[in-house]
């Protein structure tokens, strides 16, 4: 599998951009459309199609347990799914102060206190996600998340994003980007 | 911060490669000098002097605890001390089932069982360390690490390899080059 993937960002693609959200931090500039490219080198657009280019890679888990990782696995859906016409794009970067936590601290955070595995499993399986790190890939963002749904899941997604954002994991969150889309081959 | 680096092996920079092991899996080719380049973008060399480029970053820490961090920070040296002229680089890549593990998996076999960031500690403050980042770069190893340490501690730091090397965590270790390294002006 290739782990890396740009989030290309413009006038051409297989996803229709619906609302943009800037939630916290910079905005990211409109676009009509999305495409997902994967490459394992830097992906080099035809600048009349593209306002921006977001890269990241597919990395080993940073927090779930193995017990957690089962319990996901045993109903979490692949992406691709003929009924999940409906996605979102979140991206996302955490403070600084985020980053110089240890892992037992950011653990507790993310998961004691926040409960982030666990809300996740509460909307499988009918959301299908992929998280990108872009951190260390020097992106403008830390974390690029592609989720897809059925249309009759968009209020359930709503939700867990809602859940999400009141968590403590969230003040860590100093820019949040939150594109949805949906399925279209008009192009 | 620049948290980038690319070690370039060839016939320059300010250190002179007196021995290379290659302790698992494929070597590398063998090189006189070693110089270090932080640079956000890639770096592209004059391949005259150039046999290899590994690209690394500095991210967050993965498996310390606060407490663990707060015993290294007590009694970890910075890099370029006078008396530091002596180096050694140490290039490595886990296996495929290291990558699956999960946080708490990993984080037993490295501690728990294997003593990783104890062992370090000993030998601290004689050894100053960095390390790098690569997999996640697309690179052709895991992990770059870098140290540097006075020529009376050589022996230590020989010590230090090899009980990490005996350690559980080293069997999923496939694949390590060791150089070690003098500082010298003449070039």
């Amino acid at each position: 599998m290739d782990r890396f993937f740009t989030f290309v960002g413009g006038s051409a693609g297989p996803w229709k951009v619906t609302t943009k959200t800037d939630v916290a931090g910079d905005g990211l500039p409109a676009v009509d459309r999305l495409d997902i490219v994967s490459s394992a080198q830097p992906f080099v657009p035809e600048l009349a199609a593209v306002t921006w280019c977001l890269r990241g890679v597919v990395s080993n888990e940073r927090y779930v347990t193995r017990s957690e990782k089962a319990a996901l696995m045993a109903v979490q859906p692949p992406l691709g799914r003929a009924e999940a016409s409906c996605a979102a794009f979140i991206a996302l970067s955490k403070s600084p102060e985020w980053w110089g936590l240890t892992q037992d601290e950011r653990r507790a955070i993310l998961e004691t206190q926040s409960r982030h595995i666990a809300t996740g499993l509460n909307y499988l399986p009918a959301v299908a996600r992929r998280l990108h790190h872009s951190r260390d890939l020097g992106g403008a963002f830390d974390f690029l998340t592609w989720f897809e749904f059925a249309p009759s899941d968009a209020a359930a997604f709503d939700q867990l994003v809602g859940e999400l954002r009141r968590t403590e994991e969230w003040k860590y969150v100093i820019r949040e980007c939150d594109l949805r889309l949906i399925r279209s081959s008009d192009s």
